[in-house]
This record gives C-alpha cells, sequence and structure tokens, in this order.
C-alpha cells in the first residue's frame, strides 16, 4: 500500500469524508496524491517521494515559490521575536503602508486569515458605509464558503443569502437591470478580478463592464468591491483592475499576499475609512506578526523580480507550447483567462473525461495540473519546468490520442 | 515621543481607527501600549522595552507560554518540509487522531483557522444535520464576528441573526422556553464552555443547566454544540463540560490549540459525520502543517506538563492573593469564573473607573492585565511571576485607595 492510500485510510476514520473543502482529492483523476510531503520552489513532493512541477502552487498562496528563502529568512526573524502577542507588532504598521504605497485604491488597510474573512468584510463595510443592504454578485462568481457566499448551501439557509442581487459577469445590461432592481437599497458591487467561475472558461473582465460597475457605483452611492483574493499580485502589483483604469472602493486580498503564510486583507479608499472602523471583525490571529513579516518581504520580492512580468513570459510560453501540441494530435483544447493563472477545458468534454484522461497522464509525466480548476504560475518557474510541463502534457494527448 | 507613539501616529493614517478589532488598545487605561515586540515565557515585551508579566496570553492562544521551546521546535521542523501545499500533510492526520483520542466527544476533527470559522461550521452542520433552522443561543454570550454573532450590529442586516432563540446562560426555564419556541424547527444550542460574556462577573454552568441542554437536544433530535474556543483546552483536556459529565455532539475550538499558531478545529460525534461531510467549508489556509505541528507539539506538552493542574495551582494563589490585599485595602474586588481564567471586576464600577486606575498602576509595576475582559494563565507563569502580579496589584490598591 502506498502511503498515500495507508494516510487516506486512517484519515477516513479521523476526518468526515476522509477530507473536507476544496483539498479533497477524492474528484481528482486516479493517482492524484491526497497528502504532500514537501515543496521546493516550483516542485511539490508527494508522500510517496514523487516530485511534481508545481501549477497550482497550492491554490494561488504561493507566488515566489515553495520555501522561498527571502520570505522563509523574514518569517524567521519575526518568529524569533514573536508572532500572536496582546497586539500587533510595528511589522503591521509596516505592511499597512506598502500596500497603500503600491496600490492606488488602498488609502488604508486591515488584515484577517481568510479570503472569506476579507470579502465578508468588504461587504459588511459597505453596508455600514451606505445604511442600505442589497450586495450585487455574478452569477456563478466564488466569494468565498461562508453561509452567505458557500457555493453547497447544504446547512446554510435561504436567509443567508437575503440582501443579494445577482448578474452576469461581463454583461453590462444585467448588472444595470440588478442594480436598478436593487433601487435605493444598492450597498454595494462586489466583483472577482476576472471570472474565473467553477468548471467554465475564464473571462477576462472587458473594459466597458468594470467601467459600468464603477459608473453605477458613483451614480447611486454604493460601494464598489474588487475580490482580487484569488488573482490579487499576479496580474498587476497595484490591483487587477488597474490595468482598466478602475479602481475600487474596497478590495479584498489573501492567497498570494505573503506567500504561502496565513493572510488576507482588506483595502479601501478614505470615503470608506469611517465604516471599515465602525465594524466588528476580528479574529484570535489576525494580527500574528509572522504573516505579516512574510507579506512585506513578499511584497517587496514580487517588484524586485518584476514577478507580474515574469509569470506572463513563462504562462505564455505554456500557452503557445499547449496550443502547438493540440494542434499536432488535432486535438480542440480551450485556454482561458490569464496566461499567468491558466485554465484548460477540452471541448466537448461535459464530464471532464478527456481533462482527467489528460491531467492523469500528465500526472504520471511528472506535471500536477487540474483538470477543471483555473492553474498558477509562480517566480521559482523556469523555462526548463515548463518544458517538462509541456512535454507531460504531449504525454497526455497522446494518451486522449489512443 | 515613545515608540508606541510613533506608530500609533503612522497608524492613523493607514489603518481605519488606528486598529480594528479587540486587539485594539484605544479603551484600555493610558500607559497601555498598542504595539508589542515580543514574547518569551510568561512575560511580554512592549516596543519601548517595557516587560510585563502577562496575563492576557495574546486573549488566549498562549497556553504553554511564548515561544514554547518545544512547540516552536516542532513548527520549524514542519516550516523546513512545507506549510500551505497543494493538499494537507501527514501531520493533518496526526492531529485529527490526537484530538479523537484525548477527546471522548470526538469521533471526529476538522481543521479552520478562527474561532469564528468554526463556531459558524458547528451552527451549519447542524443545520445540515437536522434540516432545520433554528440554533438557541445564550444573550450576551460571544462566539465569533461574523455577521450572525458580531456583538456590534454594524454593517450586519437583520436577516444574518434570523433562525435564532435567545436564552439566559444557566436558566434552564429560559433555555426550555427558547427551546419551546423554535418547536419542531430546533437544530441546535450553541453553549460557551463557561458564562465569559463581556464586562459581567464570569459563571460557571451549573450541572442542571448543562443536563437540561444535553436533554432537550436528546428528546428534539437537536445537535449540542460546545463553544470551546476560548476555554478549550485550560479547564479539562478532554473539554470543558468533562468535569460536568456533559458531553456535546460538535466542538468548537481555536485559542489555545497550537499555543499561539493560528489553527482552529471542529470536532464531533459519528451522528454528525455526514453531515459535516456534506457542508461545504474551505479556507486557503485551513490545511497548513506547521500550525498542525504545533498543535501536535502542544497537546502532548499539555498532557507532559499537566497544564490544567499547574494553571488551577497558580491561579488559585493569585485568586487567594489578590482576594487577601483587596480585603486588607477594603476593597471590594469580585473575583470570578476559573481561576485560570480570572476576572477582577470591583464593587459599584459601573464605568470602570477603579478598574482603569486599577490596571494602570499595575501595568506600571510591571503586571499586564485587563480592566474588563477575563484573563489568561499559562504553564510558563511561575511563582515568581504571581508574586509579582500580587505585588503590583498591591500598588494598584494602593491607587484606589488613595
Amino acid at each position: 500500500m502506498s502511503t498515500d492510500a495507508a494516510l487516506r485510510a486512517r484519515a477516513a476514520k479521523v476526518i468526515p469524508g476522509g477530507m473536507w473543502g476544496h483539498l479533497n482529492a477524492a474528484k481528482l483523476p486516479e493517482g492524484y496524491p491526497q497528502f504532500f510531503a514537501r515543496g521546493e520552489g516550483g516542485h511539490v513532493w508527494d508522500v510517496d517521494g514523487n516530485r511534481y512541477v508545481d501549477l497550482m502552487c497550492s491554490w494561488g498562496p504561493i507566488i515566489l515559490g515553495h520555501h522561498d528563502p527571502v520570505v522563509e529568512a523574514a518569517a524567521r526573524r519575526q518568529a524569533d521575536l514573536g508572532d500572536c502577542l496582546n497586539g500587533p507588532g510595528p511589522v503591521l504598521v509596516e505592511l499597512a503602508e506598502r500596500l497603500v504605497e503600491r496600490i492606488p485604491a488602498a488609502d488604508w488597510a486591515m488584515f484577517m486569515k481568510n479570503g472569506t474573512d476579507a470579502t465578508t468584510a468588504c461587504v459588511t463595510i459597505a453596508r455600514a458605509a451606505t445604511g442600505r443592504g442589497t450586495i450585487l454578485l455574478a452569477n456563478g462568481s466564488y466569494h468565498g464558503a461562508a453561509p452567505w457566499c458557500t457555493p453547497v448551501p447544504a446547512g446554510t439557509r435561504p436567509e443567508d443569502r437575503a440582501n443579494q442581487g445577482r448578474f452576469d459577469y461581463n454583461d453590462v445590461a444585467s448588472l444595470t437591470a440588478a442594480a436598478d432592481a436593487a433601487g435605493s437599497d444598492l450597498a454595494g458591487i462586489i466583483i472577482t478580478a476576472f471570472r474565473h467561475d467553477n468548471v467554465v472558461d475564464q473571462e477576462l473582465p472587458s473594459r466597458e463592464f468594470a467601467e459600468a460597475a464603477r459608473r453605477i457605483c458613483d451614480t447611486r452611492g454604493a460601494a464598489l468591491i474588487l475580490d482580487d483574493v484569488r488573482a490579487g499580485f499576479r496580474l498587476h502589483p497595484g490591483g487587477s483592475w488597474e490595468g482598466l483604469g478602475v479602481r475600487p472602493d474596497l478590495s479584498a486580498w489573501s492567497k498570494a499576499i505573503a506567500n504561502g503564510h496565513a493572510l488576507a486583507a482588506v483595502t479601501g479608499r478614505d470615503s470608506l475609512r469611517e465604516a471599515a472602523a465602525s465594524v466588528f471583525v476580528t479574529g484570535s490571529f489576525w494580527c500574528s506578526a509572522v504573516s505579516m513579516a512574510a507579506a512585506v518581504a513578499t511584497l517587496e520580492e514580487l517588484e524586485r523580480r518584476d514577478v507580474v512580468g515574469q509569470l506572463e513570459r513563462l504562462g505564455l510560453m505554456l500557452r503557445e507550447g499547449l496550443a502547438e501540441r493540440a494542434r499536432g494530435f488535432n486535438i480542440g483544447l480551450r485556454q482561458s483567462g490569464p496566461v499567468s493563472m491558466p485554465l484548460f477545458l477540452f471541448e466537448g468534454d461535459q464530464e471532464f473525461r478527456a481533462g482527467r484522461a489528460f491531467c492523469a497522464a500528465a500526472l504520471k509525466a511528472g506535471a500536477y495540473l487540474h483538470p477543471r480548476h483555473n492553474m498558477f504560475l509562480c517566480a521559482a518557474h523556469t523555462e526548463a519546468d515548463i518544458a517538462l510541463v509541456l512535454d507531460a502534457a504531449e504525454a497526455g494527448f497522446r494518451a486522449l490520442a489512443a
């Protein structure tokens, strides 16, 4: 029995369903490990000693690479002083200042642990600021796993999703209609940095859509909330909509902010500062200094290494290489979203059989890909890693063609 | 200007209100620092180099002492392998097994980051298990800072607190009446380990009350949820109601579980296992292995050092010493709750003026106390530390008497 299988058998006894949440490997193709032993740079090792080029990057948090030496040294220096104390360390102020410097839409910052903490705080702040209730969300968008936003309704109640309106991503008419329906109760609009809904092609936001969201919030006195939890720092160092020239009132951050250390943040504009100070959101570990020291180091390294540019170059190499190989096999491969956060889906593959067979073969060849979820590149990936992924993909295409 | 004042001035620019949540020092007496430099054992140092005997223990997480060498060594060993990966490490299984071994009411475990994550998951699991909506909560109890439970309603909506009934802690008649009012919609009852509401005397649960809660849940098919986030591991190694002989269906844990590392947990009985597997609760850092390695080490050390017994001995020394000194000054000091989680309030001190003056004087004499919130002892406190706190308290009583 493999070590992974032995651990799964033990887990089945003491963990409901053997594993919970998005890290449950039960729905991944045969051969995917549930348990991991370690990570280094752009690679991870499972508990049976198999090494993979890691294209999930821990589902987003790893942006510089596993065990980044600069980040880990900063974390260790802070850990030698203290982590969770009776109040924050000086690093809280330093981190907030860095974010305000680097994010044009940020006049202030607050910190949490989960992306869901940050999106929930944004919604709460928008409601406190406006004294209104309705928040608009795009159909299919993921904003976290609290009762108000979890995609699986088990154990939630209809009231958890009260005070919400829905629109379609990138559809100005449906957004306008939802805002009209909310009328004078419109507190805010929350939008993911790009459309990265589960199991459908990704879509970048159109400039028209982003500008319409901004205009609707401006004319109706509502707050525009950018959910940058998943994409933050991978597309633009100052916020994912900077390239569009549209600035949110509130932004939710997490995932990559501290290169794997548990941290989330809300940043906002001065107009929302008083409301942010009025709400009571808190947690026992929200001021833990080690994650903040890791975040300061991560932000510095992102800039110093031009990580956005580097991820784009690597991502383009991957995208073009995959397209070329798919054409060679005459396979209909759809690639969507930013090149640094790629999603591969196969034409006509409603049940993901092709995707699963492709990924299972690529896994055996040393590339850890995902058959349905967007993936993530990191700055520790090398051209040799991308070449290995392309060879692994070739094995995947060969399996499909067979 | 002190370093603390300089940091506060910088923070005022980039953090709403200068600080948010329960770690905001603005409401503490003059002289209390906002920012901390480090911790070691039972002591903390503020950013101006003042050392205090720490009776807040980071508001609960520190149970063995700051920088516990065994816990930190375990955390470092895991950090050298990996923390946040594409799935959990083997330590997830080890930790779940330990909890199931040591907690009689636990057949399984799941892990999160915040105490609020754990209480929210318990409520969600109870609703999923029963298919019903109503959760009963005690008036004044703190279960976290999400919209359904935050004590400050700013930015929340009435619907966030729908499907809730209220009762008074330790009042069987009011609990029964609330259960009757919920009728066939009763999904669960959530109760803190003891009554540790804000700014009122603490109260241990009566056996009659705990047994009534258990009986109501049994006869009506609802889930009994013990919110052991704050008290967990300080009163009994197997759950805070073990001494009462009453076992919950679900327990929420956080704070002390990993001696300051960010972690929370839900444990539950087999009857709730399927429901726990059916809900979708997750977070980017919920499987971070370092916090789990810290938790495994913490649980081992709690047992090896008989921490519950040690905290009781130290707490009793503190309580008796304070009572004796208060009598000497003829001051009406009310001490309540478990001796290891003490709360001091002064007779007739509605505006906490006496409490504030007392704490301010004690702080100058080197003891970090809290004028309104329960405090926490840790296993690194020594008899000499308690003696120092008693001397500092003497200075506090003297200030009051003057």
